[in-house]
């Protein structure tokens, strides 16, 4: 809480820092910007605001671009733009049937990406992790040879626990307790920062900055594949809980006398939600994964009523759950993501009938629920924007002494 | 996040008020404290300690006593402590069974409280604010002729609109959408702001900051009446939601297929763990109240079965249910109030039980289940922390132009 130390130089350099913080997360999440409209948002001088972008380009972090003319009387103001090639990230995903590679230039471009299949089922960590060398090795040749990532961002489809990067559980990999941040930052060799954090919990995050969230400060995230796990952000800010295993919604119980859970419990929400549910009441293998669920779909879209029915059963459990979550979390929004913008057009119906029957009036008549907008690659790229977190937190950390951007030192 | 506004001399004092509210804080939680601790705490020189300390002297806030030496070496340092009595907070409370007043000291201290029975059942909303003011009046006419408090802090049983203290469903009271707060605010007339919360809420607030939950960032706290709610702080911040309606755990669907619920669902978690399914279980009467629920823990005392019985399968519930926010929160401690504080001597193995069973391995290892130490007087004392919350936040807005402490215009 206590915002200065020892001198008052040091004080405003707070302040200082504080502001290119402002400045440089604004740009980041909303595009380019005219100084001026700099000068109204932030309430601080042209002079003040002048200084400030001036040490963002000495840093190489922006650029200002010709002035251009709004329309409006007045000199014409420069346009404020990040420069997304001079600060790069690595985003690396492990699902349950895929991994993905992307790097990311600060503004959220994506610069190249690319997602390659993975047969379903156990993992050793030592061939994930080569895979994933592999495919951020395919990445950095895709960029200028000296161009370093400024940090790693990784998500996976299990709890994390955020300190260390150890996967405390991860049933899809048959992993528990894998160090998987500290052998990746090892393969990667990058001497950056690896973050590693639940795929949920970043889908959360992407959809919140950049997608079906985005103006809502409340949200709850829900993401559904062989599991279901849940990203959950509060006034602003992600719920990760004392050490990133919060959010894992799916094994809330919801119907204690129901089925088994792999989880060890009985009756869990993804018990009675999650993919191999609703292929079992559609008359598929549990097992059939992607493909059998686009068979549903398309049986569904048939008028098929196996399918018809699975779906309303699967959205009705759904909606019970959601209406629990709407009780104790009150949030503006609700997002559907992975398999569950899938199904949104059956569900939906399904799901509003279940909030109304079941969620107080009051939190429920302020809340809506919306499918994911940025699809499956949600969780890639909210672990870029993970990786981004330390540079928009404090940016003047990362220039040097006469403006030259400089590497953090890896945790 | 933007921190000055227009000049230099600004942001800096945008940097003093906040090392002020960093230090009145610090007093309000922990107590008193030598200058030469402020020193060492806030990293700040002791010449700056010895000037933020000086205004909030001048302000009346805090005072400085005689120097006391610590067995260490070097001029012994002067202690600095608040002045409870010239910041006070009036709180009170609507209760299932009870209404309560207390006139509460910066700092905490609890200058004089009474508690009254209240008959269960609807009431109108004029009586209930006529029965407060009369607390109100009471408790000031035991305090100076001239105090007037600072605030003031109402904690009730039922979901709350944080912004304009709208209740919006009071089950206990029968009332849906009462404005509270503004007929309290036109009662009282003290032209100060009344803040108007849940009770469940309140109760976290006050256990963590000077209860069983002090020390931990994020914890759940559990209160059991009649109807069951829940406070939740995430990372030190209470879990509100976007209207304050957040924290409704007594309302999440636990067993779809149980009983019906006063708020129109069906299976809510306070079916199968709030007051009423423990009586019916112990074979009382329903709506027996306090006087059946201290027979049915004489009747477990003594050893009778029935109500171990009854007792065993709340804690079972109570269990189920929180092991699913466990997995949702990752909280560090979990703190039973009210009615779970007083059966958890009857109710502790079993909730363990049903946590190992069914809590994820890893938000499992690192949380405790601990019953509240307020007592019932938790949500009161809670309702006083919010309404110095203001002035913790900003105490510099307090202090007159001379150092002369000033009322905040109401809202």
């Amino acid at each position: 809480m206590i915002m200065g130390r020892e001198e008052v130089g040091q004080r405003s350099e707070t302040v200082r820092r504080a502001n290119l913080s402002a400045i440089v997360r604004e740009l980041h999440l909303r595009g380019p910007i005219s100084r001026s409209e700099l000068v109204a948002w932030t309430g601080l001088t042209r002079s003040a605001i002048r200084s400030l972008v001036g040490d963002l380009v000495a840093g190489d972090l922006v650029a200002e671009e010709a002035a251009v003319r709004l329309g409006t009387p007045g000199r014409p103001s420069p346009l404020v733009r990040l420069v997304a090639e001079n600060a790069v990230v690595l985003a690396l995903e492990i699902a349950v049937d895929s991994l993905a590679v992307a790097t990311v230039g600060l503004g959220g471009d994506v610069l190249w990406q690319r997602r390659v299949e993975r047969l379903r089922g156990h993992s050793l960590l030592e061939e994930i992790v080569s895979d994933l060398a592999d495919l951020a090795a395919s990445a950095r040749s895709r960029r200028p040879a000296d161009e370093t990532p400024i940090g790693v961002g990784v998500g996976v489809a299990g709890i994390v626990s955020r300190v260390d990067g150890l996967v405390a559980f991860a049933p899809n990999l048959g992993w528990i307790d894998v160090p998987l941040g500290d052998r990746l930052a090892e393969a990667l060799d990058l001497r950056v920062p690896v973050a590693v954090a639940n795929e949920a919990d970043l889908g959360a995050l992407a959809e919140f900055r950049r997608g079906a969230a985005r103006g809502a400060d409340d949200i709850l995230y829900v993401h559904g594949e062989v599991g279901v796990g849940g990203g959950i952000i509060v006034d602003g800010r992600p719920l990760s809980g004392i050490a990133g295993f919060g959010g894992e919604i799916g094994h809330m119980p919801i119907n204690p006398a129901g089925r088994a859970c792999r989880c060890g419990s009985v009756g869990c929400w993804e018990t009675e939600v999650g993919e191999g549910v609703l292929l079992a009441r559609a008359g598929y293998p549990v097992d059939g994964g992607s493909a059998a669920v686009d068979a549903v779909l398309a049986d569904a879209a048939a008028g098929r009523p196996q399918a018809l029915d699975a779906l309303r059963e699967v959205g009705r459990w759904l909606g019970i759950g959601l209406a629990g979550l709407v009780n104790v979390l009150n949030p503006r929004r609700v997002v559907l993501g992975g398999l569950f913008s899938l199904i949104h057009p059956f569900v939906a119906d399904r799901v509003e009938e279940e909030l109304d029957r079941r969620a107080l009036a009051a939190p429920r008549r302020l809340v809506s629920v919306v499918p994911a907008t940025l699809g499956v690659d949600a969780p890639l790229l909210g672990a870029a924007e993970m990786a981004f977190d330390p540079l928009l937190a404090d940016p003047a950390a990362w220039l040097g002494p006469r403006g030259a951007l400089v590497q953090l030192e890896s945790a």
